[in-house]
């Protein structure tokens, strides 16, 4: 039944060999690994206005510089990361960068920031397509958090399935967002010629409630430059594209960062040009395209693009997440069972657990991506930070023809994006940016918790100095506890005779009276060979008297061995029944078991299971 | 840690001995079963109110009429209690009453009703009393959810203490509540004799919203007569009064009928002389005693005493509801654990049960007690009519001396609450008597499958027939699935060789390469007198090939035997790394039970466990 269920959701069980991965064409790949750094823009550009507008017509006429600035960024970064792709053709993300380069804390540290990176992702990538699809539709505002999480378990189920398809499906919103805003941009710009002189900002912005100052541009800088999230993406795959791979994703990642660098200048230019302004119900994005294209059929298909790619973004958490756990456990820094693969040859437990954490996030903070984003770029750009320094020692220490130069391009990067962390840590510390600050070290440091316990648990039960024992070992003595004389309790005596000749039965008493005497008697007519001992328990409980009477006779035989006890288990024809019996066997293996932990006794429990046919 | 945290909340254990009860006399008896009746003042007036005042000042004049008529009520049911109290000395619940006269199914649904207006007792308690306060400090209404499920988790743990001394601590609440009240009917009475004539109601009555009509009466009078709840108490209890136990039960059984009718006629008498009306956020009882004694520290001492005396009639159905499900579960109708003893010597599964129950119904009907009163009067008058209609064939059996006055009281209690029920039924139907009247019968057939599963339990169970079965089984064979050489695994396969000389260990391949020649390898260098089967797993789950494994085995042997299943276990050292290891042997465990399930197949399983020290 369960199983039944769970395959209708995510499909019968796939063999291992399935596992082979597909190669893929430039086109494909670019809509695979893309989605994440193009959808930057429905978020970036909506912080940027909402960091500027506060100081009126001032703050709004510096749309375009920061914009410039911050496409000035991504170039340095793109650059940076085509080294990566050269240096690292078999898949460099910033935890195996680091590692290998920096050593293993700076490589956990960019391991935390990612794992952080890739929930935020998924949790602003959801909330911002919400955002944009209820900036169509205003009455949708309410819902949004319940539509976010309606998209979560969508994209969870998915991915559950294992998305073999990656790079077809995942096409048709990239590149539908990809025509629709281009197109929408380079209408926008003959407009913009036609007109000649941009729209005075003074008549448009509201009045400023704050003076322009420097910590506010450094504000609306850090926020746009979430614009850069996941330009890294395409350095994680290489393996995934046809060969030459490293040239093929090289041309890739240039033609991202292109088009990345077009759609965010063209927007944020258009925007200040024509002097958009947007109210406290409708994106900046959106407002653009209402001023560009009017409310008809072209609006709502640019929202619907724009809520597609930004699921898709999301979707492209849960293709990185569960591999960067996979490896993190693989190296014992997490649960071994994230590296579990499941039915459908995918890290099934790490989807879950991204999801979980995801619909966490969305919960705690409302479905609102502006009050997510301060905790997202300090994730982003740790990691971006540390994987370019690390790049840096890798050209230094490999000394390849031209090192210097590459050497440089990376160098170049890890300064840029470690000064922008700086700043972004400083302008946003007090907004969020402090629950990353704080929760990057937190990982790390759970991380060489989970491995100290790993090495210790592989140390206690290493075999190395145990002798070979070849000895046989005495017939065990048994222990049943009795409740009363049914046929389950046949089988259980029945396997006693048959692994022991020293098996003892125990009454327990929890209510004085003729009882005893009836189920003794009971006992001899049907079991006069096994001996039958009554415990009272004026306590009324079963457990305590029970334990306690399994120490005694371990004391009293004093033979080295411990009494194995044999629990005779009724099982109820279904699991509705169960809630109709007295769950005694249940109550006993959970009493052992702790009991186990406070002495450190290892007690054998055989389970003789009678099965009730209904 | 956990028992310690059980302990601190609820007392240690008590032993079996101080079960006996004890004796109270009538002043304790009165404060120990008359909240519940007595407090049914505090809804009965309220519902009384709301359902005349929207016919304005006509329905209003209504107010004693129908109070009169409903102390008629009262004065009848009490005289047919007290016939109760004389023929079922050892306590006549209306489930026994029912059951051991009318038969099996009145009693059973005398029984379901019973249990619904404990439930409903406590719901309504605690609802109104928090209204009563609320009243008095309007700034709590937002949060009277919270404050009477606050209410509610305290009357829980003190119960799941065990009330030992429930005379004494319930008495100051009550008398404090019959003082302060018969006070100020008494204050009232003085005021209204110098008065002389009536306030006329036109003049405060708001607007009528309803003609006045036959169904508006009827709703009114049904919605009052939950006045009458709790009435029945001293006829469960009569064991715990003094000898001789009858005689004074009756005596105070009239003493608190008296007591009721009083409070009740004055105050609605005094609540229509004055024209006392309430607004929305206020009980009419508080309104009555701003009206009569001011905003001063009396009325506060009478809204405090309210709550107090409901909180307590709260607190009697965790007294009654248990008893009842205890009788009903020894008898077989509901689950057997409901028949536990605890460690403090109450029901504490029943207390539990009815703590969630109440907790579902105050937040179901958001905290509000007028929205849950229509459900309660159905329930309530169901177990009156059939205890009264059982004591009427219990006479006429019996026919000892002056039974037919006795079965003529007893009838015409019979009467009267069977046309209120009728009346309830029709008038509040709409409102919610529904729920009840299809809770009920479900509850009996909920206590007829119960009873028919422990039925065909029993005899599956039963030895009957079976031959003594003495001789000796052969030695099991015995298969230990292996994940890796380890410490654990010691144990294990020392426990299988003391037990069998049939041992295989079975490894499942989960990925395929070069691991399944290193495992032979070690296997066969620490244990070579066991044989080693390794079982591919293209699907990498561990379960299925292992129990298709089993399942061939046995068929190839063929020797009548199942192959007994070792699982070599690892504790963890605390409950925290649980989280850290695989669950294979846990995994194991429940496909095994659910396999069992589908097949009917029984297989042992032993537990070997290997306690991890850190």
């Amino acid at each position: 039944m369960q199983n039944k269920l769970k395959y209708l959701l995510t499909g019968s069980p796939l063999p291992s060999q399935m596992m082979a991965e597909k190669q893929l064409n430039k086109i494909r790949a670019l809509a695979a690994f893309s989605p994440d750094a193009l959808s930057s823009l429905a978020y970036a550009n909506q912080e940027i206005f909402l960091g500027l507008v506060i100081a009126g017509s001032a703050g709004l006429s510096l749309q375009f510089p920061i914009a410039l600035a911050i496409t000035l960024l991504l170039g340095v970064v793109a650059l940076s990361y085509a080294q990566t792709i050269r240096g690292y053709p078999m898949g460099g993300g910033s935890y195996t960068v680091a590692r290998e380069n920096l050593g293993m804390l700076p490589g956990l540290t960019a391991g935390g920031a990612l794992l952080l990176d890739y929930i935020l992702t998924a949790a602003v990538s959801l909330t911002a397509g919400v955002a944009a699809i209820a900036s169509a539709f205003p009455e949708l505002w309410p819902y949004r958090i319940w539509i976010a999480l309606g998209l979560l378990v969508v994209i969870t189920v998915i991915n559950l399935r294992g998305l073999r398809e990656s790079g077809t499906s995942m096409a048709v919103p990239v590149y539908l967002f990809l025509i629709s805003f281009i197109g929408m941009l380079l209408y926008g710009l003959i407009k913009a010629a036609i007109q000649g002189t941009p729209t005075p900002l003074a008549a448009v912005a509201p009045p400023a409630s704050t003076a322009l100052g420097l910590f506010l541009v450094m504000h609306a800088f850090s926020a746009g430059c979430t614009a850069l999230t996941g330009v890294e993406a395409i350095s994680n795959g290489v393996t995934a594209f046809r060969s030459p791979a490293w040239v093929n994703a090289r041309k890739t990642l240039i033609i991202m960062a292109v088009l990345m660098g077009f759609l965010f200048l063209g927007s944020m230019g258009l925007t200040q040009f024509f002097g958009v302004v947007a109210g406290p119900d409708e994106t900046i994005l959106s407002a653009l395209a209402r001023r560009l294209v009017g409310g008809g059929p072209l609006y709502y298909l640019v929202q619907f693009s724009t809520l597609a790619v930004l699921a898709v973004a999301a979707n492209t958490s849960f293709a990185g997440f569960p591999r960067v756990t996979a490896i993190l456990a693989e190296d014992k820094f997490m649960p071994r069972q994230l590296f579990n693969v499941g039915d459908r040859l995918v890290f099934h437990n790490g989807i879950l657990l991204l999801s979980a954490l995801t619909a966490v996030l969305i919960i705690a903070f409302n479905g609102n991506s502006h009050a997510l984003v301060p905790l997202f770029a300090v994730g982003a750009f740790t990691a971006f930070t540390l994987s370019q320094a690390g790049m840096v020692l890798h050209w230094v220490r490999l000394k390849e023809p031209g090192w210097l130069v590459k050497a440089f391009i990376n160098g170049l990067g890890a300064l840029v994006t470690g000064v922008t962390l700086f700043v972004i840590g400083i302008s946003k510390f007090l907004e969020g940016a402090w629950i990353s600050v704080l929760v990057i070290p937190a990982l790390v440091i759970l991380f060489l918790t989970i491995r100290k316990h790993y090495q210790g648990v592989s140390v206690q039960l290493s075999m190395h100095g145990l002798p070979p024992s070849l000895r046989h070992f005495p017939r065990p003595r048994v222990v049943i506890p009795v409740s009363s004389i049914h046929r389950g309790m046949v089988d259980a005596v029945n396997f006693a005779r048959s692994i022991s000749d020293r098996v003892t039965a125990v009454f327990i008493d929890v209510d004085p009276g003729p009882d005893e005497v009836g189920i003794r008697r009971q006992w001899d007519k049907w079991f006069p060979d096994v001996e039958f001992v009554v415990v009272e328990s004026p306590y009324r409980s079963l457990v305590e008297p029970l334990l306690s009477f399994l120490e005694q006779t371990d004391d009293e035989h004093n033979d080295g061995q411990q009494a194995v006890l044999i629990l005779p288990e009724l099982i109820p024809a279904s699991s509705w029944h169960e809630i109709l019996h007295n769950q005694s066997a249940e109550e006993i293996k959970k009493a052992l078991l702790f009991q186990r932990r406070q002495s450190g006794l290892q007690r054998i429990i055989i389970d003789v299971p009678y099965h009730l046919k209904r």
